[in-house]
């Protein structure tokens, strides 16, 4: 399959979700499930491995199977950059049978100074039509700016992380609160609800409470429920607002569920069963 | 060209410069400068558009123009990643007609929770071999720790940018001094002047003598120079230790010296005219 021509341009993701679409996908499913594809091939089934693209067949597999539970599907780059050119040529592929329902996120962490956030922003949200792509807020304004200008797609800044290193720098205390409450205060005036999200760690659940009244309005993606840690039913009870507002995102607990010739079918009952209890906490909060 | 097998490795950088041979090279050549690879179809001259692949040749030319005055390059990987896996093929075949005793940089600003940056790592420190990789701290030391793992390579950690937006972020005060002076000495402590190097921005000269104090020994990499407005004399007088210790990158200034059929011969004049103002900077400070 050869999807590019000589300038570079792919065949890429048809379709994107605005905010009011992805709401009404929420609904739709009753599930704010994202299914994060951190696919490596030390960890897929092995039978795969004969595969002239195994990425790409375990990737089509688990989509096939968890399409109807999830509306959001997360893709780590770092996964497929590991493998160089063969690797983004797994995700181009993937991203063509992600259905159109679906918001897909480039969880690529990237950010820089002006001119080269806007190709950044270029890359994803243009030559791959991503609907989202996380961004490091490090060096500030004019390293987020560029994705933010892009009105019709989601930048989501890193607020308060779910990982240990979380505490060495966005936790530090300044005279405006700590750090990460000021990524989430300044980095809020420079976008809207409508295009900015904020990645926020499920393993401190008791923090979405002081968040939500920094931000009532945004979306929250959160990782870390799952292999992390998270708490799915804190980060609801605490996160949610009136149109839900939470991406949780479960990567290994769903596509690595099994190991073997059933690991579809695996992935399929662990994405039903949080869909499930996902239903319950969107019942309980009236969004559906 | 077909540099990928089935499982994604390809040819790739040959050899690797540690610290040693790094300084080893900044004496022969009398130059500190880094010669930053941000190519884009819009700026490079009109006459390669006709080529099969414009940003190789455009590489290969200015490379071919600017070695004898430079130690390292510097490619920028927004820059290819806006045209997709095609932007990836011309990074690969750029990195095979680099001299190998030129000391390559991924200026890739990733950084991700543990076992996402393992494969960051690996995609840049393995499958493509580079010398050394810019990392963003702000997810902290799990995030940081599995680059610094390589021992002979380079984690180059955001310090201080030479943008607008390090006013954001890195310049909160907390107790322990700014963000960014507790991002320079809790990392420093992560790692050794042997596997780890700064990001420090040229429009801060006056900042050089302070950060000095706290990292005596690290190479620096000052990007800002040139287009962006550092001054180079300045910097070298207020940064430079006994081994040097300093990467100046200039891109844009050399790179698109002219959009003419002459655009090598001119980048040749630029980066020669920066190594002769090194070269005294080098003498004054009696490294070379």
């Amino acid at each position: 399959m050869n999807l590019c021509n000589k300038f570079g341009y792919f065949a890429k993701k048809i379709k994107v979700l605005n905010k009011a679409q992805l709401i009404e996908q929420i609904k739709q499913k009753a599930s704010f499930l994202c299914v994060g594809l951190d696919t490596e091939l030390a960890k897929i089934p092995k039978h795969l491995l004969s595969e002239s693209d195994p990425v790409f067949v375990f990737n089509k597999a688990i989509v096939e199977a968890t399409a109807p539970y999830c509306v959001s599907y997360k893709i780590n780059l770092a996964f497929y950059e590991q493998y160089g050119r063969s690797g983004w040529e797994s995700m181009e592929k993937t991203l063509q049978i992600i259905p159109s329902n679906c918001f897909v996120i480039a969880d690529a962490k990237r950010g820089d100074i002006g001119n080269t956030s806007t190709m950044y922003a270029k890359a994803f949200f243009e030559t791959y039509n991503y609907d989202a792509i996380t961004v490091s807020p490090y060096m500030g304004k004019d390293s987020v700016s560029p994705f933010l200008e892009y009105k019709d797609k989601f930048t989501i800044v890193l607020g308060l992380t779910s990982n240990s290193g979380s505490e060495d720098f966005q936790m530090l205390s300044t005279a405006s609160g700590k750090v990460y409450e000021n990524v989430l205060t300044k980095t809020a005036a420079w976008g809207t609800p409508d295009n900015l999200m904020f990645v926020i760690g499920a393993t401190k659940a008791e923090k979405f409470a002081e968040i939500r009244k920094l931000l009532p309005e945004h979306f929250l993606l959160v990782p870390g429920v799952g292999a992390q840690g998270g708490d799915l039913e804190g980060v609801s009870n605490f996160g949610m607002n009136k149109d839900c507002g939470l991406l949780v995102n479960s990567s290994r607990g769903i596509i690595y569920a099994s190991s073997g010739l059933d690991f579809a079918e695996a992935a399929y009952h662990e994405a039903k069963n949080i869909q499930s209890q996902m239903k319950g906490f969107l019942e309980n909060h009236h969004i559906i």
